[in-house]
């Protein structure tokens, strides 16, 4: 059975291999401090254009979420995400358990607005309630959308105005960048959000996200909470080399954008067919509204996740992408959805 | 510069990541519940003669430890640990920062004994102090020394006696099992204590521990607390498949074995020099006590940690051997020694 | 001028400081366990007709609620609350600083309904999510509306049936059980909830609520639970002697009807002149729907909430009586009012 | 039975209860924000000799405690305190429960040093180790003992060196300053430590402490974490009443004075028997060396501590004297003591 269920099924792309392989018997300095790392970080402040960021590599996602929120709120202070926002759905309370509320706000096809934003600061007035404090947005967002640059810099103007930090998830950073409606670069983000990250399980990586500090205020002592969190691994080499192989020439890019072109073959046979979708078609991940016999169907051949019921007869589906994804995989889904 | 600075310099053992590149593009359930992982448990539950533990595969000791605590722990309990333990000293307050206060006992050897444990639950009475509740050891300990079974008994007997939880950290437990005067078994740990950890980190694999539960009230809801605190892995299964490779036919038993052959060839070198060692020779670890001068001299030429003065002109240090350490390496540093 | 601000202005019911002053040269016991306490715990107990519960004596609200719902889940489960719920609110995160998320259900007039609770149960499903394992609510709720013995059974049902702990934030259960329209006793609440508190602070006492655990298996170690959060007060007697006041001859049910009274004296004066309420009249809480210059004129001579806005002409006030609120004060504002 | 087993027996000092009598009725703004809690502040700054500083009433020490702590410190960020200190020993882990480790050193006195402290600087580097950030003191000490002006400078001028901040519980602050060795004032202190409080419970107030923060980056927001721990009280006024009558006339430093001339006549008598002391006579406690088979017969007349076996047939008793410790009461233990 062919798996579209998400973008971790397989393991490494290739290169990432190789690397690994010629590698493996260095003898390298542990907990991150190796020379991969350092030249993973290298190639990345190459792509910001800039040197003034602290990179540091983290296992996972949830993992970093929580380390980012946690270090950089004092006790009585909350983070706003939209409802569908992965910090507040996702993560079996991740960020409560570092002691902090994520407020939320209806999501717009799974985006943050401003206008959305400012209601939680009016409503927030006074020691009675947690104080907003950052703002936490992802990059594809859960829906597959992503943000332009005028809604990313109406965000930071209004973060500047209020005195809020801005965190960008990039968990699946590489299919935004590259979806077709992106005009976002990795230098813009890093001038416009305090601290993100660069997603590379789900880009081609066993596992690791690039986390980037771009504001000089949240540096200090950041490995301390990577420890305290578990987060530092004795092997952090395994993480670096894996960014080094994705930024040194370019593999992060295509990965996400085979991914792109994989999603967006699917979705004209989606459309061809006269199906409509639950969110806006853009980047690795579609979300298809099919009759639910043809979703059992379906599911007997395919792998996919039944997201949500739409009406009696009809539900959501989402179907992802990945920088494995083969012409092959897609051609027998195309086969099956045409032969219907 | 040949490193002897600790068990985790090198990736991982060649089969392992021929298991890793063999299935690189079979695609896999997420979150470690996949195949690779459900073959690893199985290997591991045979080594353990038994069915009824649940394991778990978590990527780093520190979050291991600190994810047992938490979760077996109600708020006002705490655990006992050897001053010199892991979660004590080296994990940035990770345990505390779950809300649990770690108290210690002097160690002997390294070691906790049932004495020792008993000073704490008698100086500990009473609602305005933390309760005791589990007891803390790790095997080999900091100081490379292991538990005999008589020792371990006593200490069960004492946790059983007094409804004390009992957790063994075994990060090294690949050499702990191996060392020449071990008498524990995998299925004598797993009967002794309640939950313990077999560590991949120092002993082949890029990464991973596989953590075992084996007392049945402490089993439910534990994938919850893996997720919360960000251990769970969308890419599980390449923890799982280092298992794999490492519980299928005895990998993990060679390795820890070569490791601690290659530590006692080292030993008997500083013994026949005439040196002294600050803890028990034993496993992998070997704690040398050299004269300041020679340490500087010898620090030029290979890797190792100063750990510690003993006085004005002597100092011990660290010398770790691993999975990767190979004959040439230890020749290299045993015709230095010999040469002074 | 006048305060219809909130039920905790003044100090303590005269005959309260009477026992205070009487016994002020007492020697007790500390932290909770002396002879007041005791006491007062009897005369709950009798109220309630039971012996089988343990009583804690607690300084303030936000406290209780933090204890009991930090006490009672494990790390990974959560609170369901309406949205309008104090501890949702009102508490700075108080609930989250202890590590646990408070999902919420739209309200219907300040309450909790089955049909919300259900609506959370069906969407949190697994271990990406967190666990819904206790039902918060409060009688009466922020908006001045309380249970009806029906409401709490079938809320009661629900929770046996799924599993859930049932706990009553009863900071105003004075007004509550005193309303016209009440038809639940202490009684009947300890027999329908896991866990609930009987508030002093807002109904005559200085300080402290009286917290009940009503189910075995949560009573274990409360204390150690109590002094962790700090709220273990050295002169614990102080609350105890309070409650022993309060429930030694019916003072609490007094002092809960005389601020009901006073609250349907001045709702009739605004129901006759024609204004109308955002929720239902029925405790000491009047929220009033007026034009906003009448507020404003209003608010130089009377202290008052000034709620929401309901439109650009009208708001919404709160008027809060209590046990210290006099004929006096109310026929003050009725006549304001009626000489609008 | 004559207690003398704390300084929290009995109620409030008379003045106290005559302002809550007096007020009692008075409509007060809640939540500390009151006239009477200005009042307090008002007679503190003079007795501080200046302005800027921020003084909170919270209701007790522990959550004072937990609350500095907890505000001030960043998640990796420890305490060091005395291995006596109270916050290690007596708070059930409260200050772990927030997330912090307390280090602790060999007390010298109950006292810590510039020594101890420095101890613990040297034996923690790096990020594998919780950051030292804050020293706690109390003043009196757990032991009775008290700093001098020259001890604490000494502590000062380290923490300026070491960029720590300086903490000092005033629990018993009040016997400490009208100890007749002491040559401290508030204003001292509140120039030499960031933080302290003055507290209320253990010197004729019902409850309450008054923290008072000195530095000016600590102060920011500090009622939201009063409020988010659950220690700010509706009545707040309740707690600034107390501090009014405590500090309008100085009644705080005459009821410390009376204890210690209380303690002081009890040292004289054991002192003349022949008994030594555990630790050096100095506040209102006194820790006498006895035989066994003395504090049996003396325990069935008088009420005090056993604190601790000094050989197999001695041990140490603890004997607290409080503001309302009466002549009486002193002259009975005297006459006992004496007819022994």
């Amino acid at each position: 059975m062919i798996s579209f269920m998400n973008d971790y099924s397989e393991g490494a792309h290739p290169h990432i291999l190789e690397l690994m392989l010629k590698s493996n018997l260095e003898q390298n300095t542990g907990y991150g401090e190796d020379a991969h790392s350092d030249r993973a970080k290298l190639y990345i402040k190459k792509e910001l254009q800039r040197e003034d960021v602290d990179i540091h590599f983290i296992p996972g996602g949830t993992q970093t979420n929580l380390l980012v929120i946690s270090s950089f709120l004092r006790p009585h202070q909350c983070v706003i995400a939209a409802d569908t926002g992965h910090v507040n759905v996702h993560e079996t309370g991740a960020i409560e358990a570092t002691g902090h509320k994520v407020v939320t706000v209806p999501h717009k096809d799974g985006k943050l607005t401003p206008a959305g934003i400012v209601v939680v600061l009016e409503s927030h007035s006074g020691e009675h309630m947690v104080q907003p404090k950052m703002v936490y947005l992802s990059d594809t967002t859960e829906l597959g959308s992503i943000y332009t640059k005028a809604e990313l810099t109406a965000i930071r103007e209004l973060c500047n105005k209020m005195n809020l930090l801005l965190f960008l998830d990039g968990a699946r950073l590489g299919s935004a960048l590259t979806c077709s409606s992106n005009d976002l670069t990795l230098k813009d983000i890093a001038e416009l959000v305090d601290v993100f990250y660069i997603g590379g399980t789900k880009n081609g990586a066993l596992l690791g996200e690039a986390l980037v500090i771009c504001k000089e205020e949240l540096k200090e002592d950041f490995r301390f909470m990577i420890k305290q969190r578990g987060a530092m691994m004795a092997k952090g080499f395994v993480i670096g080399l894996q960014f080094e192989a994705l930024f040194e020439n370019g593999l992060y890019y295509e990965l996400g954008a085979h991914a792109n072109s994989m999603a967006e073959r699917l979705a004209n046979v989606w459309r061809d067919q006269g199906f409509s979708f639950y969110a806006p078609v853009c980047s690795n991940q579609l979300f298809v509204i099919l009759p639910n016999d043809m979703i059992d169907r379906m599911a007997k051949e395919f792998g996919f996740l039944v997201l949500d019921k739409v009406d009696e007869k009809h539900s959501v589906i989402r179907l992802v992408t990945s920088w494995a994804t083969t012409q092959g995989n897609i051609d027998q889904l195309i086969e099956y959805v045409e032969g219907l």
